[in-house]
């Protein structure tokens, strides 16, 4: 695939835009390039997985891992959507992830805004129940958190795969949305005695506390924390 | 309304239970208590809204702030719940907001986790139009983000308190997950020679940087940053 819109480069890969991937305010601060949707989602493991029950919708906070152009979504937030998506015909959901750069504290009410990095992905969402995909699945998820963990701990057991519940969502129609900008203030507010700017935010993982049954020093694979 | 379990006290202030706000699974990790439901609303200005549209789920980032039990939400991320929420009728919503305190790192694969709070609060949500609650609304939404700011910038005009689409749900039916323990690892796994432990999680605001045109010293109300 590759972006449409005339005049911009056709060798980007992109996802395709649909009705619903396409914002109807602040189209600029869209993407649908494959690369920027999918640093924006490997840079956290927190999704918000939004589904239908009884015609009503449903926001369940939930950890996620991208293998290539799919997402792996776990599923012990709660049963009810994994019960749907063990259906045939699978879950429609919908993926969000977002990271919040910035406060953007304008000279006006009206002018306060976020700085933020988004992907909003929608699809149909089945639940994996092959043993092979569920192993690749988990270990996915461990090892988005902690990149390389999943070799140095227990593997899970036929029985814990069993138990394990994840879903599974191919990307397709997806999209980013990023404001990275400064203040926007009115011309006429610029020179109003108020203090504007920007306040950076950002999500730190401390030193790792190690449990009371650890005996063993902090392995290599747990050395980008702190970070 | 109060707690309405046998054997637990009736005079902490809770939100009745329904079907979809007890959980499936982990119900120990659940309640309905307002003021455990509040400080985690207060704690945080980024929610995820859920809706329905054209028959499947649809979750965007906004801002949100609570003033008493009732959340406002910024409608800027996109005008289409907006257009549902001005009708009488109003638009079914999911708001969720999700704190991550930890990594929870066990010796298995099976046995990680994440320590976090959540709130997911289930109802219908409606346009906020009436000039008087919007300039409220968006005080809050200002004041969310940093205690005290709505008073010290340039109050909304007529014409963008018009402009500035918000919407109003009452909290009613709501409930908060939390998970704050240690490991919980198998029994047989404890002295398996893996590192298991937690890794905290915090979101920090940094040194706020001023605009190009801002010409006071940083306010009292911004001496909260960093934090």
């Amino acid at each position: 695939m590759s972006v449409d819109t005339p005049g911009t480069t056709t060798d980007t890969p992109a996802y395709s835009r649909t009705p619903r991937t396409v914002p109807t305010r602040y189209k600029d601060r869209a993407t649908w390039e494959q690369e920027a949707i999918h640093t924006i989602l490997d840079g956290t493991y927190l999704c918000h997985l939004g589904f239908v029950a009884n015609g009503a919708p449903v926001v369940l906070p939930t950890i996620f891992a991208r293998v290539g152009s799919r997402l792996y979504i776990h599923g012990s937030t709660g049963s009810r959507p994994l019960r749907g998506a063990s259906d045939e015909q699978g879950l429609p959901v919908c993926v969000t992830v977002t990271h919040v750069d910035a406060l953007v504290l304008a000279k006006s009410a009206f002018n306060h805004s976020i700085n933020f990095r988004s992907v909003v992905a929608h699809g149909t969402a089945y639940q994996v129940t092959d043993p092979e995909e569920l192993d690749v699945a988990l270990a996915a998820l461990v090892d988005h958190t902690v990149p390389g963990r999943s070799a140095e701990v227990r593997p899970a057991s036929p029985k814990e795969l069993a138990a394990t519940a994840v879903i599974r969502l191919e990307l397709d129609e997806v999209s980013a949305k990023t404001r990275s900008d400064g203040v926007n203030d009115e011309p006429e507010d610029l020179d109003l005695p108020h203090w504007a700017g920007l306040v950076p935010v950002t999500t730190v993982h401390g030193a790792p506390e190690p449990s009371p049954h650890t005996t063993v020093p902090l392995p290599a694979h747990m050395s980008a924390f702190p970070r």
